[in-house]
């Protein structure tokens, strides 16, 4: 088999649950080597030595057909499952088998070996992470002002500007309750934030947004209208932001930045504030 | 230092870039520790030395305060950054530290060290994700019809069952573009899908429920309700069984399984769909 003929080579992401971890983990490390691109396969629910050897075929036959040996990244719980991964000779990522025997040796015990595929379900958390959706849903684009003080978070900024992703973000991810405001002409022809905002300062985020960026999303919603227009955008995310800072509200632009990366540095300034808070009180 | 003192240790997420992979799979396999409950910090965005000292020094006063080695999960790309963090003593789970030399040496090419933070903003597979999350947005609760044919997964399924935060997270996690339609009493009383469904029966997924839980969550929503009452629970979830059944509709029960779960089932399923339908032509 040739060691390098990356053109053709597969990475499997198995795991014994749904694999999102791992094929995020994977996809992580992959990115940092330059123009590799490798065919990808997700297996999981891999959760029996049956559903394992069904894999491990399918794993093998990808290795015979590629000329070249696979990249298994895994996370399994069960070793018995794992050393049959091993076997195939492909190249492994395996985060239980590294991880948890010295994990286990450093807390001092042992690592229980079943999968708790449904146990995030039963939790508080779990309830708590969908309520955030529904409510979330349901204060999106400044539709009730009821919620705003129940929000854990408000995002304003020009309509288009990335509110209503980074909101469901927020909510599936981190069980925040997010309340959305759109920043309108009026608000700006007034030079000041919707009075109804003015109590919560502390968790408002604004958001902002490369103009030309903003021009092209418009215009894919409302082609040819003034909303669109490049003059148009400029003006409304100057004075959007004029607005915003006079105001002291923290703000994050959207255009380099990944709705993960906004959603993580606003958890991030939270927590500062939330510290600072501490402190002060 | 005790070493197996666990009640007063900490956990630090620690990344580059948004720190969301490392700390998931910091958690699932700590999840199979039973009993253990560590305090937990994220430091997103260690992208600096400087950072990198700062985040130390935190690290340092928490193991002094807690008389214990804290577990450290990190994915750093830099080798510097990381190895002051190994200088803290902690026990370190270090992704790219394990992981990317024996995969450079497996492709047979070098690691890029930089950190391509804003790389996955810039990409078709980003906006995509974005449209996405739009497209389910319009297309949620039976909203509209037109968008059935362009859905990529279509949720079927009595009010209240869990097919909202599943399209979501479809959108978000795959990608997908997810109409969603509930099965109302009318549908159940003509024992019959909507009509406008039956052309798209290959990309329809029917979600259920068990009636208690159903009855819960829509008596939070409307106490003391019809709506919510058991009997007229058991009788929908009865009924909107038989009919997907009838109708040859994959069911999947949200009952004991979280939206990433069903999101991985469905995923799965699709591309075995995909697989068969290639097959057949």
């Amino acid at each position: 088999m040739s060691l390098n003929n990356n053109s053709k080579r597969t990475v499997f992401y198995i795991s014994d649950s749904t694999g999102i971890t791992v094929e995020a983990l994977g996809l992580c490390l992959l990115s940092h080597f330059e123009g590799l691109k490798l065919k990808q396969v997700r297996m999981p629910f891999i959760d029996s030595m049956e559903k394992a050897r069904e894999a491990v075929e399918i794993i093998n036959a990808t290795q015979e057909r590629d000329g070249v040996r696979a990249i298994l990244c895994m996370t399994v719980v069960n070793p018995n499952i794992r050393a049959l991964f091993h076997l195939t000779g492909g190249h492994c990522l395996d985060m239980f088998g590294t991880f948890v025997n010295p994990l286990s040796c450093e807390l001092g015990m042992p690592a229980n070996e079943t999968i708790g595929m449904s146990r995030r379900v039963a939790g508080a958390e779990y309830r708590n992470r969908i309520n955030a959706i529904n409510f979330t849903l349901g204060h999106d684009d400044g539709i009730t002002e009821s919620g705003l003080k129940d929000a854990d978070v408000i995002l304003v900024g020009v309509s288009r500007c990335g509110k209503t992703p980074t909101s469901i973000y927020l909510a599936m991810q981190f069980g925040m309750r997010v309340a959305n405001y759109p920043i309108i002409p009026e608000d700006l022809e007034r030079n000041a934030l919707p009075g109804t905002l003015i109590d919560y300062k502390d968790k408002i985020f604004g958001l902002t947004i490369d103009p030309l960026r903003l021009s092209k999303v418009r215009g894919e919603r409302r082609p040819n209208s003034r909303y669109a227009e490049l003059e148009n955008c400029k003006s409304e995310v100057k004075r959007a932001e004029e607005l915003m800072r006079r105001e002291g509200i923290s703000m994050l632009d959207s255009t380099s930045r990944s709705v993960e990366e906004i959603s993580s540095l606003i958890m991030q300034q939270l927590s500062f504030k939330a510290a600072k808070n501490m402190l002060l009180n």
